[in-house]
C-alpha cells in the first residue's frame, strides 16, 4: 500500500469534523477511492460487501489445503498489526487476532490498559500514536464514544498514518459485526437476501448488532423486518426514521411466536443489563423473547437461527444441534469477513485466489 | 488431518459418559487409531510413549540446525492453536507456547479469565465453543474437576471438533506432565526405564504429578517404587491399589535417607499447600523431605534428581550444579514431549526427520 | 551462535562481583568479543554504536519492499524470545516485541506477574532461569535494582546460558533507551554528533534517561551540555563528576529561555512522580520547563526537540506538527535500534544487506 501524505490542508478541527454527518466524514477516511480506517457500518455499501463476501468465500476454500494456507499467509508477512482493546472482548478479540493470523500479520495486542503507560499521565490519543510508530494498522475497541473516530482522524493528520479499523466503538458503531451479521445472511440464503423477510427479537433498544445490521438492509432489495422486543427495549426512533427514509417496511410486535412463522432469518440478542442505569432490567420478563426447542417446530425449514453471542438463556442449548441454528457458523464467518476485510483495506484482495 | 463427523449417535450423554471408568472412555477421545484429545494419563501406552520419545528427541537433533529448524516450523505453519488457561500457570503455559511455535503453529492466548465474555454471563461450555470457532486446537488448563473432559466430549458432538489438550484438570489429571516426566527418566537411563528404582518424595497425597507418574509405571518391567513423605501426606490408597493390581512392588517410608541409597531416580515435590482446608501444612515438619547438599555423598553416581517445578526449600540451590540435578532439563524436556505430541495429533509426526 | 560453555571457573561470587565497577563487570557479558547481554549503557561505546547505527539505517531501508522485509524476517526465524516485563511499560515492551517480529523471532510474553508462578513461592530466579529453557533470548524489565544484571550472571554459570538484554532495571539502567536517543541525535545530524550543543530538560535527577545519555556523550567529540532543572532536580553529582572526568563541558541553569537559542537539540523530560518519597514533586513549579508553541521562533532551524514520552504538559500538543519536534521518529527510532541490536547478539547483523 501505497502511504499517502495526510489531507493536513483540508481537514476541519476536531470539534467541527466531529459534529459533521456520518456520510460526509466517510470521503476522510478513504484512500485511493478504496476504504482505508473502518468506523461506520454506513462506509459498506452493496459493492464493497459482496466484494469482501466474495473475498471471504475464497479465503475458507484457498486455505484449506496447507498449501492454500501458506500462500495466503505469506500475503501480508511484512505487516504488523496492533490489537488495542481498552474494553475486554473476547469474541471480536479472538476472530481478529485470528483473522491477522490467516493472513500472516503479526499481531502485538493490549487486553490491559492498567499495564499500559496512561498509568503515568499520558494521554489517550498519545497512547494510541506510539502504537502506530512500531504497526502498520490498529484494530481498536474503546468504550468512550467517538474514540476510535478521532484516533483515525488524527492518525491522518499525521505524517505516518496507519489504518484504524474499529473493534466496536462506544454504545453505537461496531461494522465488523455488521460486516459478519450480513455475510452470515449471504451465505445462509446462498448469495440472495434481497426480499427477505429478517425477525430482530430481543432488547432492541441497547444492542447496537440490531441497530447496524438494520442500517445496512438499505443495500437490499424488498426486505421487509420485523421487531420483537418488550416495550421498554423497543427500537429507537432514529433506526425507525432511517427506514421509513429508505423505505424499508418494518413492524413492531411483542408477539415472537406470531411473527417467527414467516421468518427468513431470526436474531436473536440477550437483555444488555450492563448498560442499566438504575436496574431496569431486572423487572422486564424477558422469557417471550427466548427462542425454545418447540419453535423448531414453527419456524420455516429454510429460515436460519442467528445470534451475536455471547448468549445466556435467549436460545435453548438443545436448539444448537439443529441446522437451522446458525450462530456458531456466523461466529465462525466473523474471522473470514475480517480477514477479507485487513486484505481489501492493504490492498492484497486480489491476490488471494 | 481429516476432520471426521463427530460420533453423536453412538455417544452417551454426558452424566452417563462422566461416570464411566478411564479405560473405557479412551476411545471416544480417538481418531482413525491415534490419541485425538489428549486428557488422561492412561491414554499413553508404552507404544505410544515411546513413539512420542523418539519424535520429541528427532525434534531436538533436527532443530539444532537452522535449516532444520524452518523445516520443522513449515509443518503445521497452516495451524492455529488457543491456549485457554483460566488457572495461572506459567510454566506449562510457557512450555505450551513454545512447543507450538517450534512447530509453526500460530498462537492466541486467554490467560485472564477476567477479559474474558464470561463476565457477560455466558457458560464456560460456550466460551470454549467459541475459541474453537477460530482456531484448529485448543490447549486448555482449567481448575474445576472434569471441565477439560466436558470440552472434549462436547466438541466431539459438534460438527466441526478441534482436538483438546490438557495441560491441567482440577486436582487428578496433568498428563503432559506425566509425558515429560516420562520423557527425562527415558533420556536419563538412555532408553532403558525397566529396571529402575523410584523414589517419590514429599506430599504424595495432594501432588497431582506423583499419581500420574506412578499411573505410567505400569508401562514398564520390574519398576519398584518408594513413597517418603510425612504421614499426614501418603500416598492415597487408589494408587496403591493400582500399583497391586499390576504387581508393582511399592514401599512407604518417612525415612528418606535410608532409601535414597538405591534410588535410580528421586522424585522431589513441594508441599502443596494451595490445596490445605484449614491451614494443615503448617503444622507439618516437611524438613526431612529436603534434598540436601550433602545427600549428593550418598546417591548412586548415575541416579537423577527430578522435580516438576516450582520448588521452594526442597531442593538447596547449590545441588543445581550437580550433573545429576535433572529438573532443569526435565522442564526442556516438557516444551520437547508436547511439540511432539501436538505434531502426533495432527499427524505431521511422520515427517519431522 | 556458537553457545560457549559458561565461565564458571573464573567468576567471582555474586555479591563480589555486584560490587565491582561497571568497567570490569563488562567482560563478563560479552562472548566471541561481542555483546551478548546488554545490561548497561556504558557497553555501548562508538564503534559498537555506529555499527548498529548503520545497521538499523540498513534494516529500515531493506524492509520498505516486501521481498526485503520478508528476508529480514526470515535471519532468526529459529529463535524465540521471552519478553519479561514484570514492570509495565507499554512503549518500551512494544517496541522491543515489535523489533523482534520484524527479525522474525518468535515471541512470548509476561506483562502480568500476578498470573506467574511466583505465587507458589518461586524464587525470581527460579522463575527466570524456567524462561530461559524454551527460550533462546529473554528481554526483560525489573523493578529490583541489580535484578537484571544478576539474571544474566545467573545464566552465565548454566551449561545453557541465552543472552539477557534489560529493557529498564531499576533506576539506573535503560541501556536501550540510551541507545536510541543517541540514534535521534545521529540520525537528526546525517551522523554528526560531534560538536553538538544539547540541552537536557526537567527532572534531572531522577530520570535515567538523561543519565545514560549524558554516559554516552564520552563517545564523541567536543559535545556540551546544558543542564535546566528545578533546583530540587538537578542533576546528580555522579553523572556531573564523570562529565568532569571526561572533560565535557557543561553549564547548570533554571533559565531554559536562555540556553535554548544556541542549543542543537533539546531533551524534555516530565517530571518522574512516580519516585516521590512524600509528595515533593507537588511542591515543585514545573511549568517553566515546558516547552510551547512560543519557543518555535526562538530555537534554531536545526534544532531538533526530543522525548522519550510518555509525556504529559511539558510539550504543548501544537509543538508535534513542527518537523523539529522529532519525538515520535525518536519513539520510532526505538523500534530499529532494538532490532539491530538483536540482530548484532545473535551475529546475524552481517546477513541484513
Amino acid at each position: 500500500m501505497q502511504r499517502t501524505q495526510a489531507m493536513t490542508s483540508v481537514q476541519p478541527d476536531w470539534e467541527t469534523f466531529h459534529k459533521m454527518g456520518t456520510s460526509q466524514k466517510i470521503p476522510y477516511f478513504s484512500k485511493d477511492n478504496r476504504l482505508y480506517d473502518c468506523l461506520f457500518a454506513q462506509q459498506l455499501n452493496r459493492e464493497l460487501l459482496e466484494h469482501l463476501f466474495r473475498t471471504a468465500d475464497t479465503l475458507r476454500s484457498v486455505t484449506r489445503t496447507k498449501d492454500g494456507a501458506d500462500h495466503v499467509s505469506s500475503l501480508l508477512s511484512d505487516k504488523r498489526a496492533m490489537l488495542y482493546f481498552a474494553q475486554p472482548s473476547t469474541r471480536t478479540f479472538m476472530s481478529f487476532l485470528n483473522a491477522a493470523h490467516v493472513l500472516g500479520i503479526k499481531t502485538s495486542e493490549i487486553r490491559d490498559t492498567s499495564t499500559s503507560s496512561e498509568v503515568k499521565g499520558e494521554t489517550p490519543e498519545d497512547t494510541v500514536r506510539t502504537f502506530s510508530s512500531y504497526v502498520d494498522m490498529i484494530i481498536m475497541r474503546h468504550p468512550a464514544p467517538g474514540f476510535v473516530e478521532k484516533t483515525a482522524w488524527l492518525m491522518n493528520r499525521t505524517g505516518r498514518p496507519v489504518p484504524i479499523v474499529s473493534g466496536g466503538s462506544g454504545k453505537d458503531q461496531h461494522p465488523t459485526q455488521a460486516l459478519l451479521d450480513t455475510y452470515t445472511l449471504y451465505r445462509s440464503f446462498n448469495g440472495e437476501v434481497d426480499n427477505k423477510h429478517i425477525v430482530m427479537v430481543g432488547d432492541l433498544k441497547r444492542g447496537r448488532t440490531v441497530r447496524s445490521l438494520s442500517y445496512l438492509m438499505k443495500n437490499y432489495r424488498n426486505v421487509s423486518l420485523s421487531f420483537v422486543s418488550p416495550k421498554e427495549f423497543r427500537m429507537e426512533a432514529d433506526i425507525l426514521d432511517f427506514l421509513r427514509r429508505h423505505n424499508i417496511p418494518f413492524t413492531e410486535t411483542e408477539d415472537f411466536a406470531g411473527v417467527m412463522k414467516t421468518a427468513d432469518a431470526i436474531y436473536m440478542t440477550r437483555i444488555q443489563d450492563e448498560h442499566d442505569k438504575s436496574g431496569e432490567s431486572k423487572g422486564v420478563d424477558y422469557s417471550p423473547f427466548y427462542f425454545r426447542k418447540e419453535h423448531l417446530d414453527i419456524i420455516k425449514k429454510t429460515c436460519v437461527i442467528m445470534h451475536p453471542l455471547p448468549r445466556r438463556h435467549e436460545i435453548e442449548v438443545t436448539v444448537d444441534e439443529d441446522p437451522r441454528a446458525v450462530f456458531w457458523r456466523q461466529e465462525r464467518n466473523g474471522m473470514w469477513a475480517r480477514a477479507a476485510l485487513m486484505a481489501y483495506i492493504f490492498g492484497v484482495d486480489g491476490k488471494i485466489a
